[in-house]
C-alpha cells in the first residue's frame, strides 16, 4: 500500500477538492460575520473553527465534480450545507444539554442556551440566503425539505427517548431524519447544480442516504465501544441520556424478564447507579447486539457503494466508495 | 360614527380579507402537521390556535390586494410569514424563559425547552418550503434576509440586556430586527408577488418598517403602563428581565447620580427588591419618559401613513392607515 492509498478517504477527497474547499472555508468565514451583533461570529467561530471534518460540504463538492460541474455555485451550496449542519449542532447541544462537542466545551456552556438558539437561527437564515443566491429553485426545494426532515427526526428522537417500545424501524426513521437527510441533500444538491441526469441525481441521493445511515449507526455503536479520546465525547453518553439506539434496541428485543427490568429502570425510568453502564455493556455483548449493529452498518455502507455504480468511473467516485467503507472500518 | 368605522381597523381588514384569511388558516393547519412526530402539531396547535391576531399574514394579503394581485400565491406567503413569526415566538420564549404568552402558559412550560427549539426549527423549515412553492426568487430573497435580520436583532437584544450604555439608536436597531423586519418583509413580499412597481414595493416596505417600529415602541410602553389583563403579560416584565427599552433609555439619559445608581442596581446588576418597579415607574413619570416614548410611537405611525400615499386610494389602503393610527391610539 503506497502513501496515497494509505490515507483516509476523506483526506484524499480533501486533497482532490482542496481548491474548492478553500473557497468554501473563505465563504463560511465571510458569511458567519455580523456587522451588528459581535456575539454571532464569536459563537460560530468557536464551532466552525473547531476542526470539524467538513464532511457534508465535501460531499456536495464531490457530487458536483462527479457530475462534471464546471461552475462555482457548488461552493455556495457546500457552505449552505455546513451552515445548516452547524445550526443543528448548536440547537442539538441545547436540546441534549451537552457539555462537550468535538472534544471542546459546547457553546451553550461557554455562552448560554440563548446564544446557541439565536445564533443557530441566524446560521439557518444565512444558509437560506446563500441558497437563494444560486438561483436554483430545485436546490432550494431539496434543502428546505431536508431541513424539515431534520427537525422532524430530532422531535421524533426526543419523544422516543426512554421509550423501550422503540423499534428498529423507528430508529432508522430517526436516523434518516437527524443525520441522513442532510447527507442525501448534500449529494443530491451537488448533482442538481451540475444538471446531472435524473438517474445520477437519484443515485447520489441514495448514496448520501445510505452513507448517512451507516455513519450514524457507526456513531451509535462507538458510543458503547469507542474510547473517549478518539470519539470526542464520552462512552455511554447515549445510555446516560436514555437514547434508544440500535445496540440497545437489539439487546432489549433479546432480553429476558430480569434484563428487561434492568433496561426499564436504567433507560425507561432513567434511574442509574454506578456499574450500570458496565452491566449494559455486558448485556450488549451477551446478545451479540454490538456485532449485529456493526453488520447493519456494513450493509448500509454496501448500499452506498452500490448506488455509485450509476455514476462515471472517476477517481472521485472511488474515493466516495472508499469513504463508505471507511465509515464502518473505523469500527474494527 | 357608524358601526363599521367603530370597529378596530384590524377587524375591518379581517372582514375585508376574510376569504383569503380562511385559506391561510386552512393552509397553516395542513402544513403544521407532521406524519411522524405527533409532538409537532401538539405544540404548534397550542400556539397557532391561541387566538393570535394574525396581523402579519393579514399585512401580506392586504399589500397584495392593494397592488391588484389576482393570483393565489399570496395565501402561501401569508402562511409563510405566520410560520416564521410562530417559530420566533417559540424560540423567544425559550430565550426569555417566559411562562406566559397571549395569556396562556408557554410551550416551553407545557412541554419543555427542547420541544420549543425543535418545533420552532420545524416551522421555520416548513415556512421555507411554502416560499419555494411560490417559485419567486425575489420573495425568497426578501424573507431570507428578514430571517437573518430577525435573528441578528434578537442576538443584539441579548447582548444589550443590562447594558445601561444602550442608546436610542441601538434600541431602534434591535426593534427593526426583532419586530419590524418581519412586518416590512410581509408587506414588501405582498407587493412583489403582485408584480407591483418599484415605487409601490418601496412604499410598502417603508409602511411595514414604520408600522413595526411603532408597534414595538407601543408594546414596550404598555409593558410599563398597561394592565396585565389586556396585554397578555405582566406589567414590569421588561424591567424584571433587565431589558433596555425606550422608556428606560430616556429616563437613564435624564437621570441624576442617585437615579443612575438605582438603574445600575436594578437593571445593570439585576438586583431588584420589592417596591423597585414602583420607584422605576415614578422615575419614568418624573422625566416624562413615558410621554416622550408615546410621542415617538406617534411619529413612527405617521411615517407609516405617509408611506401609503404612493399607493392606490382603495378602502384597504385606508384600513392600513387606520391600523397605524390604532397601534398608537391604544396607548391613550
Amino acid at each position: 500500500m503506497d502513501v496515497v492509498t494509505a490515507q483516509k478517504p476523506q483526506d484524499r477527497l480533501a486533497a482532490l477538492l482542496a481548491e474548492d474547499m478553500n473557497a468554501v472555508n473563505t465563504l463560511i468565514r465571510e458569511r458567519m460575520a455580523s456587522k451588528h451583533a459581535p456575539r454571532i461570529p464569536e459563537v460560530t467561530a468557536h464551532l466552525v473553527e473547531a476542526g470539524g471534518k467538513r464532511l457534508r460540504p465535501m460531499l456536495t463538492l464531490a457530487a458536483a465534480r462527479l457530475c462534471g460541474y464546471q461552475g462555482s455555485d457548488h461552493v455556495k451550496l457546500a457552505a449552505t450545507v455546513e451552515f445548516i449542519h452547524t445550526a443543528t449542532l448548536l440547537h442539538d447541544d441545547v436540546v441534549d444539554e451537552s457539555k462537550q462537542r468535538r472534544g471542546r466545551p459546547t457553546a451553550n456552556l461557554l455562552w448560554d442556551n440563548q446564544s446557541s438558539v439565536l445564533v443557530g437561527d441566524y446560521l439557518f437564515a444565512r444558509s437560506f440566503q446563500l441558497m437563494v443566491e444560486t438561483g436554483s429553485l430545485r436546490v432550494l426545494d431539496i434543502l428546505a425539505n431536508a431541513s424539515a426532515t431534520i427537525a422532524e427526526g430530532e422531535v421524533l428522537q426526543l419523544t422516543a427517548a426512554r421509550d423501550l417500545a422503540t423499534t428498529e424501524a423507528t430508529y432508522i426513521q430517526i436516523v434518516r431524519g437527524k443525520t441522513a437527510a442532510l447527507f442525501s441533500a448534500a449529494t443530491e444538491a451537488g448533482a442538481v447544480i451540475a444538471s446531472a441526469s435524473d438517474e445520477q441525481e437519484r443515485a447520489l441521493f441514495a448514496y448520501g442516504d445510505a452513507l448517512g445511515i451507516a455513519f450514524q449507526i457507526a456513531d451509535d455503536l462507538l458510543d458503547y465501544q469507542g474510547e473517549s479520546g478518539t470519539i470526542g465525547k464520552n462512552v455511554g453518553d447515549d445510555f446516560r441520556e436514555g437514547k434508544l439506539t440500535l445496540p440497545v434496541i437489539k439487546a432489549i428485543a433479546a432480553a429476558d424478564a430480569e434484563e428487561r427490568a434492568f433496561w426499564q429502570r436504567t433507560i425507561g425510568a432513567g434511574k442509574q447507579e454506578p456499574g450500570d453502564l458496565e452491566t449494559a455493556l455486558g448485556l450488549l455483548q451477551r446478545h451479540g447486539a454490538l456485532e449485529a449493529t456493526r453488520r447493519d452498518a456494513v450493509v448500509w455502507a454496501g448500499k452506498a457503494r452500490s448506488a455509485l455504480e450509476a455514476l462515471p468511473d472517476l477517481p472521485v467516485r472511488d474515493m466516495l466508495a472508499d469513504l463508505a467503507t471507511y465509515v464502518v472500518d473505523r469500527l474494527n
